[in-house]
């Protein structure tokens, strides 16, 4: 009954966050610079032009993480100041770990780190992965055990996205695989470990109203606008980049109409459950992120599209409430099926993508030739240009392969280091 | 007062959807491609500098529709959900279907469609109308209804523009004739041939809170603010593009004010009325868009903006009432106050504008004979720069005439469509 | 009890408002015109490039000043709706106003003012130290007495911001001096004088509930996403403006994390204080914007954002309450903590950058010696290529003190003048 004397996790939090802030003032003091400003004026406008090119999807993708993810997160009435808070708290810890960590591992020249828009970027995609994985364990988990989990999730994407992206030349550049699939199964293992066989009944907290749904709904909203941004930013600019914004157009609408069809036919009334609806309507856009730039016919990402928009809701209500009775796996927001089992139909369509394109799809592009956006893909797509479909269609099973199975213990493991007693919620 | 054994109803509405899904999805593998990936470097930097101009304003206009126009019409409390929810569905089907019918129509060579954004685009803006004319029949018409109603004013849309813009030449830059009085008179049609003569005492879910008041406000800012990119996107780029983004700002700023100080007189308290406020603001943007990007100095679009917020805020506190009594005409968002008096207004000052510009204006303008943006008013542009502004200012009048009377007949024919049986709500 | 006869004060806002946009049409018609459209292909090409390199940049700002700012002010319940109100009539007002007094002290050439998106972007800008001075008196204020705020702070600002910047030779490029630190002295001048001695208990409409808190966060998340922009706007393209955006960037990542762990040392019970986040996230932003694209290494983008998170943090805690005790000073939303204290520690930096900088830094740099963009710092980074750093620490030191100082004088004045009766709230 009584408050315990002890106010220890309180206490942790802001322990932890400024000693990390303090260790992050040390290393950019030591590593961190800005590129020489350029001599000549020609370069100048070569470097206008960059950020001309970037900064409105890089603005796109800030307001998708910060405002649109944000606002999904607060479907639990009276958490939702909460869900906002520790969704902006750890994007901005994440991003900066992964800066840290990335420019140590990829961007370590002669004792610096030149910091540019596109590391920032880069380190924002990682960050996405730990916003991700906090779905499962929403309202549930403290924010000492959130930051934990960030603290143990950039290190495990990084080494993960290594593996795939660089050593099995995965072609993924919207993220499917490295961020979808890995940051699903890395939540699902840290709920399951944290939780374990704990089957509390749902928090009154945990029923939405019709109030909190709307909020809700927003967010997806605002994450459904700004999508294609996310996926075609990475692209090589011309052809492969307005075709993978065309292509995530088309397979998020075919989305949102899918998820309608489909959650009507489920329901008894007939009406559409908003928990569908928030989620459904994305489906698309996390399976068609490892295609959108590939060469196939623009039918592909309708039906693309449409099925992970059937696969998403069928999740919502069948496997969710059996993953729940049987394995005792708590899902809070459904990670899932918005995260995984889309990304894994996108994979499979990669593996058919890749096998069924023409020849001489890659390689032969001039534009794809060209080191232009400093991007890991690129290097990818020359190897891939050399590389046989068949070869390239195993590479795909392979990562997801990885990207499911790596991720899965990396999250038990964490999973498990976040029950030490001193991160608990005070009760 | 039991609950009816046939659930019928429900049925209908993802059995439309599906097979419309279906047909779809024949439809794009039959005859959509993409253009061919361009084979030299010099237009692989020509696509992606179209990218780079046209996508901001592409996303624009889909956080307005989306996001701002779903947000405006939450306003009634407990309705907002499904608002938000309909808006977003109506968007997705008249945008895959008018692709389907614009595809067919205009875009059909060789027996194949190629796809690119501005043809989303173009799609877009005919998805608008149903938008805008679902305003007059929101809460009262069930989604079925809805849906139909879209399926058939996306072809009316389709007809009324190309006599419009192709046969008559008219100038509609923003789309105020096109889109915005056809809309608006097809929606009062559907509305009086749905409800006839019923007369309902309002319902308590259609009393705005000042919660929902809020939120639908909200709605409104976020129009208001991107509603330049909307008028813009179609432009010339270069002075008129730079001309219609300025002549709209102004528009929206003198709307905004000029709706305060006509409530603020209207109202006895003197306190502003929260929908004059929300469809006020608006309304000097609708009015601009005929106008946005012809010569006229930019007095002339604080003068509209002004006006057609007046008219605006009369047309509420008035109009609406005495249309509700002597024509039994329900009007629900007061679409006719927002977008058919503006939009008669906008046309009206077109007509003037195009009598007292300067006769070289257009076609001595180097940027408007090169046939750059493959836009429909380009072609109208080139045959204004040859006709005299006497038979151009008939035009405009033709075809605000053609808009209203031929969208109202449209609309009493959906509307009495709409009343089948099985297309309504179920008890 | 009885409601008094005299309707008075209800009258005089649209009369004023009124008054003011029949003035602005009569300014517009003598006059203001558009540039002249360029003659040649080549300048059309000019004028659409500057067009996609400005606009987006602009609509940000637009976003952040009627939607986040808006926002940000709801989180008194019951008010909301009025603060989204006179935010939105604010901005629109002081832009029109601002855009009126800039025409004709600096544009004004041969009887004419050419109209151009900077210029608009200029009159924005000296709306945003309305809107921010509003903060002070916010919920206390009359309608007529925002908008008498107004009238008297354009100018005041107007002044001011000549001394600084043109005088003194301040270089400012995110308005850190000549924005945030001005409008908060003259609002607390307008708050001291107006309200004097009274010392209210707090009203029951001035307690955040947690469903206010939310939307006023959601308004802090919009503005802490399009921050950059604003600062980086006006930045010479290229490095300048790449630096700009990344220092910024940096900022406001090291503000919200320090805000969290300043907040939760404080509270005792660990938790983060609602006003502290809507708050300290943003103080990052403010700070930076003097400094943004001065030549210093990033560590000190992370230094000084978290530096002005934690004073922001303190002084709503410990300053505030001191103030409103010992000097009864009414500060509603806090400006003296977001605006003035980061302000006076950005002012600070920039003694450091300059004196620090190495001395080729300015001047050397062939982009900022041609005169891109119209711009009045540019003038100023003319004369500090040849000016020595310690002359420029100084001007920094001086623009301060000038900001500071006459602001708050000015403020006290219109303060004075805002107790006349008839501009009151009615009982």
């Amino acid at each position: 009954m009584a408050v315990p004397p002890s106010t220890h996790p309180h206490r942790l939090l802001p322990l932890f966050l400024g000693l990390f802030q303090g260790a992050l003032l040390l290393f950019f003091t030591l590593f961190v610079t800005y590129d020489e400003p350029s001599a000549q004026a020609e370069d100048t406008s070569v470097v206008a032009n960059q950020v001309y090119s970037t900064f409105p999807f890089f603005q796109d993708i800030q307001v998708m993480l910060v405002v649109g993810l944000g606002l999904l997160l607060t479907f639990l009435p009276r958490y939702g100041f909460s869900a906002l808070t520790h969704n902006f708290l750890l994007l901005n810890f994440s991003m900066q770990w992964a800066l840290v960590l990335q420019g140590l591992l990829h961007h370590f020249h002669h004792g610096q780190i030149h910091l540019d828009l596109h590391k920032l970027l880069i380190s924002e995609f990682a960050a996405v992965t730990v916003l991700i994985s906090m779905g499962a364990i929403l309202g549930r988990a403290s924010p000492c055990q959130l930051l934990v989990m960030a603290t143990c999730e950039i290190p495990a994407y990084l080494a993960i996205e290594w593996v795939i992206v660089t050593c099995l030349g995965v072609l993924d550049v919207g993220g499917t695989i490295t961020i979808h699939v890995f940051s699903c199964y890395f939540g699902l293992g840290v709920s399951k470990a944290l939780f374990r066989a704990m089957q509390q009944p749902p928090h009154p907290k945990e029923t939405p109203t019709p109030r909190s749904d709307l909020m809700s709904l927003v967010g997806t909203l605002i994450l459904w606008v700004f999508w294609p941004s996310f996926v075609a930013v990475l692209c090589q600019p011309g052809d492969a980049q307005h075709r993978a914004i065309l292509n995530t157009l088309l397979a998020m609408s075919a989305s949102a109409i899918t998820t309608v069809v489909t959650s009507s036919l489920l329901e008894r009334d007939g009406k559409i459950s908003p928990g569908h609806l928030q989620n459904g309507s994305l489906a698309g856009g996390v399976a068609i992120g490892v295609v959108a730039d590939m060469a196939m016919p623009p039918v592909a990402a309708l039906a693309l599209g449409s099925l992970s928009a059937v696969v998403c809701v069928l999740g919502f209500r069948f496997l969710t409430p059996l993953l729940g009775r049987k394995l005792t796996l708590h899902d809070q927001c459904g990670i899932h099926n918005l995260h995984g089992l889309p990304g894994i139909l996108g994979a499979a369509a990669s593996v058919v993508a890749v096998l069924v394109a023409p020849k001489d799809t890659f390689g032969s592009h001039p534009s794809q030739l060209t080191p232009a956006g400093g991007n890991a893909s690129e290097v990818v797509e020359g190897q891939w240009g050399a590389r046989r479909a068949g070869g390239q269609a195993l590479c795909q099973a392979a990562g997801l392969a990885v990207a499911g199975g790596a991720s899965l213990l990396a999250g038990l493991l964490t999973g498990a280091a976040l029950r030490l007693p001193c991160l608990a919620r005070p009760p």
